[in-house]
């Protein structure tokens, strides 16, 4: 084996045999090489979903793209109220890409499925030319299997419903921001979030099953989401600047990269909405679990009709919440 | 809607909103932007499978990234004895690309999973900057339901088995490859084979239920399935190159640019192990098929315990079919 990624590596022959059954099955506990995986009848209905990740740098304070791969598919399935069971791996190799990067990226990877509780089951290697692909892109696709009954979704919200959110936001994005390299060196302590949301929204329904809506903000930030929710139910969310916990060096890194800590992605936080009663259980069981501890009450529906998300700011003012456009914070995932 | 792809196209924002409520949705029959997408559940064992799509030129004689994306992976679940059912689609698209070529690799995409019978669920949308991704890539996964016992593959496989072919090969790779810019300027007539499997695949399972072993000849062509199978097996495979269907333009230019045929890749090709005794069935059936018109039965598993294959040449001789090391033909899906 070279200490590099090579052409041949994804050529479908030998190299390529060699590469799956000595650095890439062992890792997943992956034996055979056919051409699918198969698994047991699903007793329920099933959640299918895919993510790419391009994310830059490879690794960041908190993660890699490896775990990264993991838990944001993991947390596609988990925010459907489905339960995550299986992963397929999909990558795609830069030629010249070091043979122990590539192996921290798999057993971080594997390290992050364990502890989602679920299996990557088949994969795939592709191999482009140096230049291209800056290092590794991975694509992780996931079924999960519902329990219950999918979450009812937008429609089901109605006014007086409350917005949960399961800790400090903006950490992924600014995390990774601030580890690339053409970025002014910042002595930061920042740590991207990136983690498996799996057993805290199984903890979260199982106390509250009244839940209406979880959605993980991701790409876009609480703003996408809280933007879209108002748009979608067509009431009004106010969300309350000073209840949004926030660390205090991400705030001061978004004020000096000129961005909205709300509009920056996080990769292990949910955002939930629940009926008003069940909001004291609700945080107390997001709490009571290690990625929840500082959990809180951000916002409320209110029969406005305004299709409007509005935040009532720190300093007692009000500013509409709009979806970001798209370009702030490119290949933070 | 600019008429090319743009970082912002990627940022979780609006403007991907747009892009995947305006040119992706409809294309697939997508209405929701939810994480994933919900599945009934299935009455069978599930196969789950993906595949990454870096082929160069986007587009080649008989066609393109998208049908080629959607077919790769509708084949390695019929070949498993699966019926294919769902696929995700995740995109990495270069900035810059123009709108039109995507929306041409799409509506591909979309034409290709309705030949094949399945339906595109869930989709990702990442953007990368200039230079990488070399236009767009694609990762598709796929997960099919066993209405069957899945296949029982090399073990069962014993001496006296026959192997049949579904028609000529080495159509895909050299099509590709004759298509590069980067290629002499060669008046060809080769396109590729690039077609879903599934419903050829079906008729001969239920033609022939005691079909032993079905593999889509990819990345390393049949070379690479023939050296698998007598290695895997440990008997001898005797194949005879006089009754391996090859076109001869593909025999032309496999001699033009120094490649043997059958290290060439397929992508609408499947090899069948069965029983001599069902082999004249599994033939007629498989001609029976519009894309198995040209089936020949290439090759017998023999006793010999050298877990070789070899190939008996037109010209007299035999030599020992050997896995491809990987270089040869890169990027060709």
């Amino acid at each position: 084996m070279t200490d590099r990624i090579m052409i041949a590596h994804g050529g479908g022959g030998e190299l390529t045999d060699r590469l799956i059954r000595d650095v890439i099955g062992p890792r997943f506990g992956l034996t055979a090489l056919d051409d699918a995986a198969t698994l047991p009848a699903p007793e329920g209905r099933l959640a299918f979903t895919t993510d790419s990740y391009v994310v830059k740098p490879l690794e960041f304070p908190g993660g890699d793209i490896g775990r990264l791969a993991v838990c944001g598919t993991v947390n596609d399935l988990a925010v459907c109220g489905a339960e995550p069971c299986w992963l397929t791996f999909g990558l795609v190799l830069e030629e010249g890409l070091p043979l122990p990067v590539f192996t921290r990226m798999l057993d971080s990877a594997a390290a992050a499925a364990t502890e989602a509780g679920v299996r990557i089951v088949a994969g795939d290697t592709k191999v482009v030319p140096r230049g291209q692909a800056d290092g590794m892109f991975i694509n992780t696709a996931g079924v999960g299997v519902y329990r219950r009954e999918p979450l009812p979704g937008e429609p089901a919200i109605e006014p007086g419903d409350v917005l949960l959110v399961s800790g400090t936001v903006a950490d992924h994005g600014l995390a990774v921001m601030l580890a690339r390299e053409d970025q002014p060196r910042l002595q930061s302590t920042l740590r991207s979030d990136v983690a498996p949301l799996a057993s805290l929204i199984a903890d979260l329904l199982a106390a509250v099953p009244g839940v209406k809506f979880l959605r993980d903000p991701t790409r876009g930030g609480v703003a996408g989401v809280v933007a879209d929710l108002a748009r979608e139910t067509g009431l009004g969310l106010e969300i309350e600047e000073a209840a949004i916990p926030v660390r205090s060096g991400v705030l001061w890194a978004a004020e000096l990269v000129g961005l909205d800590p709300l509009s920056v992605a996080n990769e292990g936080k949910v955002l939930a909405v629940v009926p008003e009663e069940d909001a004291g259980r609700a945080l107390k069981t997001m709490r009571g679990h290690p990625l929840g501890t500082q959990s809180a009450k951000i916002g409320r529906f209110i029969a406005s009709g305004s299709g409007l998300c509005t935040l009532l700011t720190k300093a007692g003012g009000s500013r509409v919440v709009s979806k970001p456009y798209g370009e702030e914070l490119p290949r933070i995932c």
